[in-house]
């Protein structure tokens, strides 16, 4: 139902219990049903009420489940559906600038369906020609996050060595393809050991945790993959690790076209391994990541190099943080280290998104989705984040509508 | 012997005796005495021989005596003496920009006379109303690096608030004062074990180390210090650790006008004595330590905070960094982290010169060296500077022509 005649329907939602100081669990949030009318309340002035059909799973909201006072975000709410951005339907509203039938994204709730009252985080979608779920990603936060972390901090200049952490994920990957269009050496590194376990189901590349697809079909697929495939690997459901590490860099390069790339799992020195990749140094790091990464980086830099701090992922879900020793580099490097937040560039949406879609378009820039399927999996692909289980962006698919 | 006619002289050096992985101690140099003709070679083109009057001991150099390949400078010779900046006096000279009698300020060597063959290091000095030591100083490159490291790097606003560490320091008074000229609010920290010995001799304030002299004579003593002596406790040498608090304090209080000052050492948990002296947080930290307090520091930074990074003096002389766990600070608060040489700021220092000579002669700037006499205390002084032992600006005075 969702004709938004005022019926109550059932609302299974994910809820957060309570915060939480270390590794965050699947059992820090349960799945419960409860009711929902499907009508604004008449008290509830400009309210929305929206069909929730893609969420996003992004590693900030890790920092509202922890009992952190003045952090430039709001803890969530133990015992309510956890929040974060979504694409929706309208369903109803009282707000005069949306409708009835509009698409929209917005901060959400992670259940079926939701009344929006902060009404000021709703953007209407008009572009429908590029899937929904791109408005939680490349063409929403993720995008202009990648977009202002790396042309306003960076300062990137053309042919200059750039390297990123995290490079498949929701942010990194679209930073190496803005690097290589500004015409930079781009090497990326990813990797883990869950996404060590991947499988090909009906022509799909799939990572094991739950079983959740790659965006990737088949014909869109790295030659390795499709050599997996084609030799009838898909039945069986475990590929041997080399074979993921080869799907993992082939993406990075073949898919996003970054000059090289590497599984940082697979690195026993991380300092041994930039020196092999950046034999001259890296002029721009775009710190996705933190900890050992961050530490080995520091001794590659490049003299006047600028590291872009977007998050320190591999440090959110562990109760205290590792040290950073190398800071000593930043005085004879003369290193420039600066933390952003998207928050602060929303005037250039407008301007990315002139930038950002005629490149998909034309097939110049792609974007690589996990989709985790419905709501029972949500869970799983939030903390799967922290382990760096997704390939590209972690998305939960609560209906296709 | 001074007359440059060529009389072989014995010639008293401190030698380097090796590269040091861990701690310096003074057994890492040894005194000797060789003889040198105080003659410029005829086959040494443009060559300086100098008297040497005042050393320089800048925490720099404990790099130099580090086997650090590719580092922005190249380490020091083993069993040569030791290198650093410091002022002379010209005996005789094949340079035709140095004359017999000059005094210049350059890179020259830890002995009574040395031949100064990279003459490009050689800076005349034309202003003799300042104490000459003050080229090594406030007028030298502890001076530019104060200057470029706050208004280059920190883009300072009146009525921001300031912290600085090592605040006692060459460098640090000078970026307190100069932060106190713009309007800013400003808090130094400063402190050490050793700095808790004291005693007043002759009516001067002496730390206890190697019996060495502050600068400041009893005339210009802050009142605590006064009152120190005139009960009488320079009978005693070692003052009680409260009293010495109370000099230095004082000292960045009273003498060199900051707003508000801590001895860390006293202070259990940094991150509560930063939030008692800035309740509304810092916009500016001025780098001069790293480890511990950098830490403290990152959890106390305002939105858009900037910190100079000067220097990690608490790093230098232990063979592993401590690791820095707050980095991920930076995010939120969008601080901007540089580093920073002086070396890249040459081209201000006229201007530089223009901005402070003036204020030094009509008292608005003041300028605290602690003088460590002869050659045989110069090791002392040298590690002195990564034990916090020094109270302002550490010089050896080899001579006082």
């Amino acid at each position: 139902m969702e004709s938004g005649d005022g019926e109550v329907v059932s609302n299974k939602q994910v809820i957060f219990k309570d915060y939480v100081p270390g590794a965050l669990k699947e059992s820090d949030m349960y799945i419960t049903t409860s009711t929902i009318k499907l009508k604004v309340p008449e008290d509830c002035t400009n309210g929305v009420l929206v069909k929730n059909l893609y969420l996003s799973c992004d590693p900030y909201m890790r920092n509202r489940m922890r009992k952190l006072q003045g952090s430039y975000i709001a803890p969530l709410n133990p015992g309510s559906p956890i929040c974060g951005r979504g694409v929706a339907k309208v369903l109803d509203s009282r707000h005069p600038d949306y409708k009835k039938g509009d698409f929209i994204w917005a901060m959400t709730g992670w259940e079926e369906y939701s009344l929006i009252t902060a009404t000021e985080t709703i953007f209407k979608i008009h572009d429908k020609d590029v899937p929904l779920s791109y408005y939680i990603g490349i063409l929403g936060m993720p995008g202009l996050t990648a977009y202002a972390g790396f042309y306003e901090i960076c300062s990137p200049k053309k042919g200059e060595f750039v390297f990123i952490s995290a490079a498949s994920g929701a942010v990194g990957q679209l930073v190496g393809q803005f690097a290589k269009l500004l015409g930079c050496y781009v090497v990326g590194s990813a990797g883990s050991k869950d996404k060590s376990e991947f499988w090909v189901k009906e022509g799909i590349v799939c990572s094991s945790a739950s079983e959740r697809y790659g965006a990737s079909s088949a014909a869109d697929c790295p030659e390795s993959i499709l050599i997996t495939y084609v030799h009838g690997l898909h039945q069986f459901p475990r590929l041997p690790i080399a074979i993921s590490n080869i799907v993992y860099v082939d993406l990075l390069k073949n898919k996003f076209g970054f000059d090289d790339a590497f599984n940082y799992k697979e690195e026993m020195d991380l300092d041994a391994a930039l020196k092999r990749y950046f034999p001259d140094g890296i002029d721009i790091y775009f710190e996705n990541v933190g900890g050992n990464m961050l530490d080995a980086v520091l001794l590659n830099m490049r003299v006047r190099g600028r590291i872009s701090v977007c998050g320190m992922v591999s440090q959110y879900n562990i109760e205290q943080p590792e040290g950073v020793h190398n800071l000593m580099s930043l005085v004879p490097k003369r290193i420039r280290m600066e933390g952003f937040l998207v928050y602060d560039y929303f005037q250039l949406f407008p301007k990315y998104l002139d930038m950002v879609l005629p490149y998909i378009k034309q097939g110049k820039i792609v974007y690589v989705e996990d989709i985790a399927e419905g709501l029972e999996n949500a869970p799983a692909a939030l903390i799967g984040l922290f382990n760096g289980r997704n390939i590209g962006k972690q998305v939960v698919a609560v209906s296709r509508e």
